[in-house]
């Protein structure tokens, strides 16, 4: 299905990463707290295996916002790889939004990091195309984070997306709806566990 | 069972009312739209029938804040009897926080408003001693706003948290939960619709 696609873990109170993140702290004061249910919380269920698996399907191609990619070590004159290692998990090209021009990274895989310096439209594209092209489902993912996904929320391109509610309070950071100006989705399925509720919403149909 | 409960409507940005309140528009706006699924949107399920079957279950007592009584028409020297015409939906005492002195306020079809001018704690005190020695099921269901919750999350005296959450984005208004300091809740059971997401939380239980 060439579905465009979202997958996100939030808190009950809208934030994607607690506050103060930095280099070190990606995702904030108490951030990892939302993300227990597919990395290894001993209290994580079928249901939380069932959105891991949602979430670690092939899909064609991929949009990323540069903080996804990797933090600035000592600026662009020392390149690197970004957080993922040698072998990324995504096996796809993957769009990776910056200001900053450089050549495409061929990871392990079938992983290959492509920058694009001239904003959210061409980097879905040209990830339509080579989703288009290429394997997985055909269907693009954006993977976040969060402002990249409120520049595919707005450009209304997002089909599916699911959120894992977490019962937690951040009380600040990074929050994924601020500045959406354009919501019309509706929950199709719901799983739970002690850790989340899974939601996936499907955007509505015109009329 | 004697449980604390309270069972409240949000937005998926944490909003359990837009901006903008006013005594004409006491949910702000786009505030209704979290709404629908229990006041006669079209689009309702059965998901949502259950749902508003556990929003109306008999209760013991109830507490709630001034504003859910009904908004300020000019002062105190006008009496008047709230929002809620002449047979509230309660059928229960109601303990109404406020800072104004009042004499009780009986109601049709068993609800009596009670105004309680100590705080919080106090008024919670009176529910739940109305409660054990009243009908319904012998707890206490804190009613809203959002102030009177935030102040039950506080004080740790909710057992059971329902909340509906609307794939709605308010983008500002009343937030449920800025300033709610402690929050240790798991979700045990979900039902969802088109309309709304709903989710039953529990008070996890210490150790």
């Amino acid at each position: 299905m060439s579905d465009t696609t979202c997958h996100m873990s939030i808190s009950l109170d809208g934030f994607c990463a607690g506050p103060h993140q930095s280099r070190d702290h990606p995702l904030g004061v108490r951030g990892h707290e939302l993300h227990g249910w597919h990395i290894g919380d001993p209290r994580a269920t079928e249901a939380d295996r069932t959105a891991t698996s949602w979430l670690m399907r092939p899909r064609g191609a991929y949009v990323m916002g540069r903080n996804m990619f990797g933090p600035i070590r000592g600026g662009w004159d020392e390149p690197w790889d970004g957080w993922w290692g040698p072998e990324p998990p995504y096996h796809a090209p993957v769009f990776v939004l910056t200001h900053h021009e450089r050549e495409p990274i061929e990871m392990q895989g079938g992983t290959t990091f492509h920058f694009v310096t001239d904003g959210f439209d061409a980097a879905y594209a040209q990830a339509r195309e080579a989703a288009a092209a290429g394997g997985g489902d055909g269907g693009v993912d954006i993977a976040g984070g969060a402002s990249t996904v409120r520049q595919a929320l707005n450009a209304g391109v997002v089909d599916e997306l699911t959120l894992d509610i977490a019962p937690v309070l951040l009380g600040g950071g990074e929050s994924l709806f601020d500045g959406v100006r354009d919501f019309d989705f509706e929950p199709v399925e719901v799983l739970h566990s002690p850790l989340t509720t899974h939601v996936r919403y499907r955007r509505r149909q015109p009329g």
